[in-house]
């Protein structure tokens, strides 16, 4: 599987997340020999827990199939860019690599506001690809709340 | 009971945490009335769970309680500066006040590095009041790693 099938399987959790009535958010944890291992959209309503993002439920899924806190070697995708929470959650479990899609002036953390991992206080920093799916994943955004407007 | 006792028990929880061999962190979320509905401890290791954090369970335990991903009117007492992950949750939850002891050059998201409170992509800022029980709480902190070294 390339990066490219990993992001369509992201945008397939961000889809049925939208249908959910969630923010459309997918996103995808992918083993070192290339498995994806979780997948997740968003769940903050649905599980009452706003820290229910994608990010973090393939996070907690990963870390608890290991038997451990860490994920070295392990790749995320996701959708969006994450949000500080999210972005300092990839630090802690030691994300080799991010990829994301859309960039996100509003809620954002990686490339704005907190950059979370431009500082020393952010422990291990993954190497980050941003912009891989993007148009796709903004638009889904996009008509997610203008239909609720 | 007191600001004070509540963050008592915050300490309780951070030293049930070093005895469990986590990092010493309690928390404690009090509901609009005044009662603690949720304490606990860090559990990261013992629940493979990097996001297992102190502040992170209480939010997931008491928006689990209500059914509802927000908890506004709610105070969050810990007894250490929260990392980005947790200022963060703690925006998406809507705590109305952040009681912390001990500041946290190291990791901390609140007051120094990314100070996830202070830019636009934080959609809800807490109360802060920093600086309570903080003594004791960076004394366990320090016995811990110094046991460890």
């Amino acid at each position: 599987m390339t990066f490219r099938s990993h992001m369509d399987i992201a945008l397939e959790e961000a889809q049925a997340a939208a249908r959910r009535g969630e923010v459309p958010v997918g996103a995808v944890l992918v083993s070192p020999g290339g498995e994806v291992i979780a997948q997740a959209g968003n769940r903050t309503r649905e599980l009452s827990d706003p820290t229910a993002h994608a990010e973090v439920q393939v996070i907690r899924a990963g870390c608890s199939m290991l038997g451990s806190e860490r994920l070295p070697e392990h790749d995320l995708y996701v959708t969006l860019e994450p949000c500080p929470m999210c972005a300092a959650a990839i630090g802690f479990a030691r994300i080799r690599r991010l990829y994301y899609g859309a960039s996100d002036p509003k809620s954002g953390g990686v490339a704005q506001g907190p950059r979370v991992f431009s500082h020393p206080q952010c422990h291990h920093v993954p190497e980050i690809y941003d912009g891989i799916g993007g148009d796709a994943a903004s638009g889904l955004l996009r008509d997610f709340f203008a239909a609720r407007r």
